[in-house]
């Protein structure tokens, strides 16, 4: 299953590279290619610059779209262009994954409209000007709904990640992979420890 | 103070890009560069591409010089011109950081001969050949002797990032941190559940 991860200015560093840890180990099962709206070095505020195919050339069918969030998706909210772009490769994916503000890029397609979906806890009663119509689910580690998985902040797109492996290929499965990363996984996508009313 | 962050090829994502994350957010006290031996894109078998800068023109004092692991390290210790480098900027930094199999690494220069050191659980019995001088902490998730913090597995990185987040600014900052990224934090570098005898 090939993986698409959407970069753009001002991506959240581990949105990213959380889940691609993750997927990035298992190259018999999928293989990760970065997309952007012009292609080439696509820079955040943490100083990373990360290379990139134009989103334009995405031609196959997708099994994971990852979309990141970030500072940046304050700004891309309002790119035309990309949330066009979004939805269609998302309408032709196999599974779409959003993590922490990564959640508004998408809601703002519509296309998670009637459907569960979180976001970062400090950020979210922005994200949910984003797409009035979902059902938001303010205290949770991850959701899925039919093919869209979305997390709350940044280190929880780990912990959605790992139970994507588990809904694909067994618990045993992604817990090994959370073992081989020394990291301790959050199992239960309702356990949320940073949810405060 | 200034973060250099060391690249090779088949570096392992999430040493990077944890502790990067970390540091990125905290743009009044860490500025982070990436630094590899050609300079320009380094690439790992996850599919991601960075820019980087050679790290022959670090003409400044490092604040943190940071050594992530992964499978080239297996081949970078053997690397005479790189682990020369690594070791003349971990004698001029103020700190000195490696996350997994970045450890071997550091113990090649001999500078952690006589100094407690950790690292991935997995590959743990190729490292310690790396530096037999060196007082091995095999059940820790991270340890810190003088200015050398070295950490567990991969995920483990982000566990000493905050602890020496904590060690500098207070663990309230570091807490603040951790609930910014909603992290997990272990905030006991003793306590290591992946260790196992």
């Amino acid at each position: 299953m090939n993986v698409a991860v959407l970069l753009f200015d001002d991506f959240e560093t581990l949105d990213v590279f959380g889940p691609v840890e993750i997927f990035g180990r298992l190259k018999d099962q999928y293989q990760i290619q970065f997309y952007s709206e012009s292609g080439g070095l696509i820079k955040n505020n943490h100083g990373v610059a990360v290379q990139s195919e134009k989103i334009e050339d995405i031609k196959k069918e997708i099994g994971v779209f990852l979309i990141p969030g970030g500072w940046g998706t304050r700004k891309e909210v309002h790119n035309v262009y990309l949330i066009e772009k979004i939805k269609e490769v998302s309408q032709s994916s196999k599974f779409v994954h959003t993590v922490c503000t990564g959640t508004a890029l998408l809601a703002k397609t519509g296309l998670l409209d009637g459907k569960r979906a979180t976001s970062n806890k400090r950020a979210f009663d922005w994200v949910i000007t984003q797409g009035e119509k979902i059902i938001w689910i303010r205290k949770a580690r991850w959701t899925k709904d039919g093919k869209f998985y979305t997390s709350a902040g940044v280190s929880a797109g780990m912990d959605m990640t790992l139970g994507f492996l588990s809904d694909i290929h067994g618990i045993d499965f992604a817990r090994k992979v959370a073992f081989e990363i020394e990291y301790n996984w959050i199992e239960n996508m309702e356990e949320d420890n940073f949810y405060q009313q």
